[in-house]
């Protein structure tokens, strides 16, 4: 079928159904960041492949709202397709639920697959178009009634991450919920992210690209805790010891109708960010819903002592394959052709030397030049080009070990730089270092701190358009909150206090639009430090232990305090993987990481 | 009667009424910063003087909340009274909603003058006590049945501030107020604070200490504009030009009464956080209650461009007093007797030589030596010191001009200093001036940029306990929302972005118990720098007109940069007071804004 057959059979179906709209978002049922092939309804309906964007079909228009990432590669697959693109942020371009509001008449029903929309997704929509008097209907999946070569959903075998990576028993992590749920004064919660259901469980799967999770929900109690998953991807071995730790295991499919089955004048926790919307609907109307955040986000993001130590060790493994990297890529280019495509495979050839690597955390961005400044650029066949012996290539890559997961960028010199590039990099590192060696009181959240990393930038009247850091997930998700560096952040990040344990990001950045973009990144944990009248004092401590190009680094533009932490964390790193590396490689390490003086 | 004897009457109304508990803020009808003495109810009934507290009777106990600031003074005062402190913050201390809902019994009634606590505190009172489904009666002033001698209420002679230091007419207030309005969806608006009246009406007044308001509310919607205040204090003019911009005038008592007639079907306006809970009460079931912030709160906090203008020169008015008093003071001192209040009283008579002084803008801080780190700190007959040739003198202090308000720190050093006096002056500086020098994209908030103040002190585990700025009114409370600096404010602040015309105080300080205090202040005003593709570069222009004590700056601590921007400020403060100094006088600013290098 064409997009246009396609469009065609839904409004059929809509007009069955007596639906006025019909939304397609990009999600899967539990809000995950990458998808998995069966959950792409949107890509199926449309023909845009980009990851975010949502599909409108209305009786006589479609419309599709994607960022500014994906203009141009919407603007080309929607062609003869039907479908209007909305450049959203744009000005003049309505939001989705604007949108509808002011198509639909009154009374008019909005439909859409209740398990790909979020519980709060909804309820914003409901804002905008209760004063219509809109209705809602969740319940049915038009796109797959057309889709017939539909793939299956992924059932991927789970397996079983080792409580001597965990740090903490499934036993453990189930009865602090438990004591968490009590603050709460919640009866039950139901836990619909992924990456909270294997955390808590200590088991890993492969469902989602570059993120190691397996598709599940969990239904939680004092005495009761339900797993639904597929049958097929829990083995004997798995079933038992799920067993032992109490855990009942019942179909993906019955979520729902546990939560119907829930007795009057119970309360649920259900998380309105993470849970969908056919699940909260699912909540009989005399079970009270508190919808906050769901307390495994905040376990999850506070590491415990075992977890800390392994992800220093992943560290280091990681360090090494990237400064491997860096060091073939600088001495290589030119001699032999190398593509960011190819370079990203050797990057991860590198990594997959290490013990214990799994794969990588997310897509590689390997940009040169030019390619460097668009920020979440994936080299594809059509964009990929050679990598040459001048400016800049941006490497920003990772990978999940056993141990933990990595999320490092460094921005390669590849031969002679303009002074524009050496002042560009030399502000976005101070930025960043500042940010590494800022010190502060217990209570502070990451959106005090953004400023200290853009201030360099904001000096000179440059910014960057995206965080300064996100938290990172233990062989989840690299993205997890709720810790976050953006002034510009949600309430979550807003209030959330940077705790001991947390792993962020700290990745300032600058994009000059077809010529380069450099970014630092290192992720730190946040640690605590004296204790005195003031407060208890916080610190990071850094985790990446790859070198910076100091070939790029202008020191008349940057302070002696700067150059004296740059000067302790290469000494850090030195001592981190020498060990590891031998003959030139070593020696590169060493002169790369001498002490620099102004 | 002893306070006993009055705990007794309370009691024994509270009994006829049915209550079991009764609350004794120390509030006026209007949340006023200060109140004038008919509002002292909660210092009538307890015998506690204190700023900040309130009392709780219940039948066999009463308890006072207070916090830090008064710990002492409470623990004197309430000797004898039966009353006991609860030290509000400190551990095992309960607030009093967690107090009340564990102390009652169900369907208990709590009693209280409504017009003495805000919505939003009954809202958060009775989140804790619904449990119990604990009933409120906000109806009755028992204090005001047992207090006879009570003083009468402030009703003293209002005032109009000509439109050439207000900038825009009443009229266009009104007109732009009711725009915003219609923004909100919002048929009717109540307006409590007195601060937003004042501001609206271009009126001002004298019954709230050291801030130029007068008591009143006012009702407006699309057609009729109300304002309710005292008859007496309006004088035949002001209510002819009242009339003539539309504005009706009816008793200060009858704003519940314009509520409760409102036609159903309306929505009314009401900041919760601002307007009392007996208004909030007498708005009809049929009426619906938009709670969200005033928006005459942000019109107000933005200047307009004759205000910018007016307040510069209100600036260097104060800027001239308050160095003429620091050269005063350290070139008197020692030779003459110059205590705490005596240097107050100085500085008064210094800034009441200026041409539009109103007088103080806040109860002055003339704190000497270890009375320094008292951060709130007032001298009284009991505390006052003579000021000697040794250690720092801190005087923060501001005055209210025709042409706009002021709040100015200094800390003096008044002779032979240690390495640690030098070191903390210098830290704090360092603070100050990077906070001053910011630049920033539009968006961004108070809390975003409070860390750059801090690090300084951060970096070496110090900090200070208060916010590093606050905003700032135009002849209004020299406190005012929504745009504050510290890290840990409240939402508002949080999601306040900084805007054009916004004035900040940048205030960062140190305490050192028993030994001296620092703090660095001056106003600021924030405006609008570059506009690039990454967005609208903001900075902060100062307002404040008054050398730093360059004696007690150790420049090994400083970085070029920070003092670069220090003898900046400097010239700048030169070329604007010097004109109007002369002999030594002139000849020591000559000094003190000398270029220091490093």
């Amino acid at each position: 079928m064409t997009v246009v057959e396609k469009l065609e059979a839904l409004r059929s179906l809509m007009n069955e159904k007596n639906m006025a709209a019909y939304i397609v978002p990009a999600d899967d049922f539990h809000g995950s960041e990458y998808v998995g092939d069966y959950f792409k309804a949107r890509e199926y309906m449309s023909g845009f492949t980009g990851s975010a964007g949502t599909l409108v079909v209305l009786p006589d228009r479609a419309c599709l709202w994607t960022d500014g990432r994906y203009f141009l590669q919407a603007d080309a697959q929607l062609q003869g397709s039907t479908i209007e693109l909305m450049k959203a942020g744009q000005p003049g371009v309505p939001e989705i639920a604007d949108f509808l509001a002011d198509s639909l008449k009154e009374n008019d029903c909005i439909g859409f697959d209740g398990r790909t929309v979020t519980s709060h997704f909804v309820q914003e929509l409901s804002k905008k178009t209760d004063v219509k008097k809109i209705s809602f209907s969740g319940e049915e999946d038009l796109v797959g009634m057309i889709w017939k070569e539909r793939p299956q959903m992924s059932m991927e075998p789970v397996w079983e991450l080792d409580v001597k990576y965990a740090g903490m028993t499934r036993e453990e992590k189930l009865a602090s919920l438990r004591e968490r749920m009590k603050e709460e004064k919640a009866d039950v919660i139901i836990l619909a992210a992924l990456d909270e259901i294997a955390w808590l469980l200590n088991l890993r799967g492969n469902d989602v690209k570059c993120t190691p999770v397996f598709l599940a929900y969990m239904v939680i109690d004092q005495n009761r805790a339900v797993l639904c998953a597929h049958e097929e991807i829990l083995s004997e071995d798995i079933r038992k010891k799920l067993s032992d730790a109490g855990i009942e295991v019942m179909p993906y499919e019955g979520a729902a109708q546990i939560l119907k089955e829930l007795s009057e004048g119970k309360t649920i926790l259900a998380d309105g960010d993470k849970v969908n919307y056919q699940l909260v609907k699912s909540i009989p109307e005399n079970v009270a819903q508190k919808d906050i955040q769901s307390p495994v986000m905040l376990m999850k993001a506070v590491k415990n002592p075992r977890e800390m130590e392994n992800i220093r060790n992943a560290h280091i493994k990681d360090g090494v394959a990237v400064t491997r990297f860096i060091y073939w890529l600088k001495n290589n280019a030119g001699k032999e052709k190398i593509t960011e495509i190819s370079a990203a495979e050797k990057l991860e050839a590198f990594r997959a030397q290490q013990e214990g690597f799994i794969g990588p955390s997310f897509q590689s961005i390997i940009g040169y030049g030019a390619h460097g400044a668009i920020i979440h650029y994936a080299a594809t066949e059509e964009t990929n080009v050679q990598i040459e012996e001048k400016s800049f290539c941006l490497a920003d890559t990772g990978g999940h070990y056993l141990e933990g997961t990595t999320d490092v960028t460094r921005t390669i010199v590849m031969g002679e730089l303009t002074d524009e590039e050496r002042k560009m990099y030399t502000l976005v590192l101070r930025g960043h270092l500042n940010l590494g060696a800022a010190k502060f009181v217990y209570g502070v959240c990451g959106p005090n701190l953004d400023s200290i990393a853009r201030e360099p930038l904001w000096e000179y009247g440059l910014d960057y358009n995206h965080g300064t850091g996100h938290g990172v997930g233990h062989i989840l998700s690299v993205h997890e909150g709720p810790q976050r560096f953006h002034w510009n952040a949600n309430p979550a990040a807003k209030s959330a206090a940077l705790e001991e344990g947390m792993v962020i990001s700290d990745e300032p950045g600058v994009y000059l639009a077809g010529k380069f973009g450099i970014r630092h990144e290192n992720l730190v944990l946040c640690r605590k430090g004296e204790k005195n009248e003031y407060g208890q004092f916080m610190y990071f401590e850094e985790l990446t232990m790859v070198p910076f190009d100091t070939e790029a680094i202008d020191v008349s533009l940057i302070t002696e305090k700067e150059l004296a932490h740059l000067n302790a964390y290469h000494q850090k790193v030195y001592y981190a993987i020498s060990p590891y590396l031998e003959g030139e490689e070593l020696e590169w390490l060493k002169k790369v990481t001498r002490p620099l003086t102004k």
